[in-house]
C-alpha cells in the first residue's frame, strides 16, 4: 500500500487529490495549516482509516511519523485576492515551506511534485504556452510574490534533483475550477458563479477579452496523479484545459446556465493581470497520455450545483 | 555617527564598500559567513576601533548587538562557476537569508538595500536593459538558482516595503572587476588576467562576440552609496558601466596590458549564458547623479596589479 502526503491537503486541489487517492486505495495524510484551506473540505474522509489529517505550517520543519512513498506539494494560498494580503507568507511558504518538504521527500527517498503555476509565466507574450517558454514576469509587481516565489520553487526542486538526486518533478496548473474553492477566491469562476447565484452584477475586469482556459478539477487531480506514477523525473509538464474563451464570454455562460437576472458591469483592469494564459498540453499528452475529459458546460453544472446547496444550506449569500 | 551593517562584508565587492563606509566616517560591522567571502579581503580594517566583524550564515536568524542605521545586503554567493556547486546553498542565502536580515533592519527601523544583479535580466531581448525590463529567465536551467533566488529577493523586498513598511530599496549590479575577486571566480576578468599572467591561454566561450559592460568596484560601491542614502525608498537601481565592449575585445586588452606571451582560445559557450548585458543607468543618474568615472584602462591597470602581487606573494600561480 502505498503512502502519499499532500501539503495543502485541505485547500480546493488538495482536497480533490487525497480523495482520489483514497479511491485508488492509498494511505493518504493531509498536511495544512488552514490559512487558506478548510477542514470543511476534508470532513468527508475523516471516518476513512486509510486518512489522517495534520494541522502544519510548512515553513516550520516537517515531520510525518511514518514511512512516506509520495509527497505532492501544493502548499501555498493562490488565490489573488491573497496576493495583496499575504505576500511575505507566500512568499515563505513557498522558499522555505519547499525546501522543508524536499527534505523530508529525500528522508523518505520519496517521489516529490511541485505544484507550479500557469503563473509561472506571469503574462505571456507567446500562446499557447509550452514548457521551454522562459515567461514574463515583473520581479517587483504587486503579483511577484506569487509568480516569483513559485519560479523559485522550480528552480530550487531543480536544484534538488541535480545536486541531490531527488527524485522530483513539476506540474504547471492552470485555471481550475471546481466544487470547494472559495468564493471570496478573486478568480473569475466562483466571483461570477456567487454573483449570479446572489443576484449580483458580474463584474468583469477591462473589457473581458482577455482570455481563459478552464480545467475542471477532476481532470486535473487525474493529471496530477499520472504524472507522479509516470516516469518523470525532472520533468516540468503543463496540466490545464487548452480550450480558450474570454473572460466575457464565461460571464454570459454562467449568467444564462443559472437563470440569474444579474446584469454584466465593467471594471477596470488590476495591475499587471495576465492578458492570455493557455497550456500546451502536447508532453502531457505524450508522457502521461492526458487531456481534460470535462466539457465545461458539465463542470459548471457541477460547479454552479455545489455553491447553489452550499448558500442554501447556509441560508444567505456564500 | 552612522552605523552600518554589510552583510557578504568579507566579500569582493562588501569589503571594498567596507572600507569605503569607514572612509565617510560611520561604524561598519561586517557580517560573512566566510563561504565565498575571506578574512584576508577585511584584514586591512580590523584594526579600525569603527569595525567590526561577525562570522555569521545569514540562513540563521541574525543578531547585532548595537543599533544599526543601515543594512547594506550583500551576502550570497555570485560567481557563476559557484552555480552548479552550491545551488541550494545560494537559493536559501537569497530567500531566508534576505528574510533574516529584513527582519532585523525592520526592529532597527534601519534602511535596507539589497543587492540584486544584472542576472536578474537573464539573457534579455532588449538591451541595454532599463530597470523596467522584466528579463528573459529560463526558471528550471542550470542559472536558475542565481537569477531566479534573486528575483526572490528582490520581490521579498518590495513586499516588506508594501507590507510592513519597510524602508527597502533594491540596486542591480552588472559586471563589476577589481582587486579582491577570487581567482577562481568563473567570471571573465579574473580568468583573463590570471590565465595571461600564468602563461595558459585565455578561454574565450563561444566566438567571444558576447558582449559585456565592466564596472569598477570603486564606481559601484559609491553608487550603493549615493543609492542608500537618496530618497529611494521602493526603487530598483542599475549600477554598472554601460561601455561595451565583445569578450574577444577584452581578452586581447588583457592579453596587451599585461604584455602577455599566452594564445587565446575558444570554448563551447555554456548553456543559458548571457549573450548580452548592458546597463541602462539612466535612472541613477537622474536619481543619484551617479556614473562611472574609472576608465577600462584604469581599472585593469590597478587589477592586474593587483593579481600580479598577489601571485609573486605565493610565489606560484593564482
Amino acid at each position: 500500500m502505498y503512502t502519499s502526503v499532500v501539503t495543502g491537503g485541505a485547500g480546493f486541489i488538495g482536497s480533490h487529490l487525497c480523495e482520489y487517492l483514497l479511491s485508488k486505495g492509498e494511505r493518504v495524510i493531509a498536511v495544512d495549516n488552514l490559512g487558506s484551506g478548510n477542514m470543511d473540505n476534508v470532513k468527508g474522509m475523516l471516518d476513512d482509516d486509510n486518512f489522517s489529517f495534520i494541522e502544519h505550517d510548512v515553513r516550520e520543519p516537517l515531520k510525518i511519523g511514518e514511512r512516506v512513498d509520495f509527497f505532492y506539494h501544493l502548499a501555498s494560498r493562490a488565490s489573488p485576492s491573497d496576493f495583496g494580503r499575504y505576500p511575505i507568507e507566500i512568499m515563505m511558504t513557498n522558499s522555505v515551506g519547499t525546501y522543508n518538504v524536499i527534505n523530508v521527500a529525500l528522508e523518505n527517498k520519496a517521489r516529490f511534485l511541485l505544484a507550479s503555476t500557469s503563473e509561472s509565466y506571469g503574462d505571456p507574450d507567446v500562446s499557447p504556452q509550452p514548457e521551454t517558454y522562459w515567461g514574463h514576469v515583473n520581479p517587483v509587481g504587486p503579483r511577484s510574490c506569487y509568480d516569483e516565489s513559485k519560479r523559485f520553487a522550480e528552480a530550487l526542486t531543480m536544484a534538488f534533483i541535480r545536486r541531490q538526486g531527488l527524485d522530483g518533478r513539476v506540474i504547471r496548473i492552470f485555471n481550475t475550477y471546481g466544487p470547494r474553492m472559495r468564493p471570496d477566491d478573486g478568480r473569475v469562476v466562483p466571483n461570477f458563479i456567487t454573483q449570479a447565484l446572489s443576484g449580483k452584477p458580474l463584474t468583469v475586469y477591462g473589457d473581458g477579452s482577455q482570455t481563459r482556459s478552464f480545467c475542471y478539477v477532476s481532470d486535473l487531480v487525474r493529471g496530477i496523479y499520472l504524472m507522479m506514477h509516470s516516469n518523470a523525473k525532472g520533468m516540468v509538464v503543463n496540466l490545464g484545459n487548452p480550450d480558450e474563451m474570454t473572460v466575457l464570454e464565461l460571464a454570459r455562460k454562467i449568467k444564462d446556465m443559472t437563470g440569474s437576472p444579474s446584469e454584466i458591469v465593467f471594471k477596470p483592469l488590476p495591475e499587471n493581470d495576465p492578458l492570455q494564459r493557455r497550456p500546451d498540453i502536447a508532453r502531457a499528452k505524450a508522457l502521461l497520455g492526458w487531456e481534460p475529459e470535462v466539457s465545461l458546460e458539465d463542470g459548471l453544472k457541477r460547479t454552479i450545483a455545489w455553491f447553489r446547496e452550499r448558500m442554501n444550506k447556509k441560508g444567505r449569500g456564500p
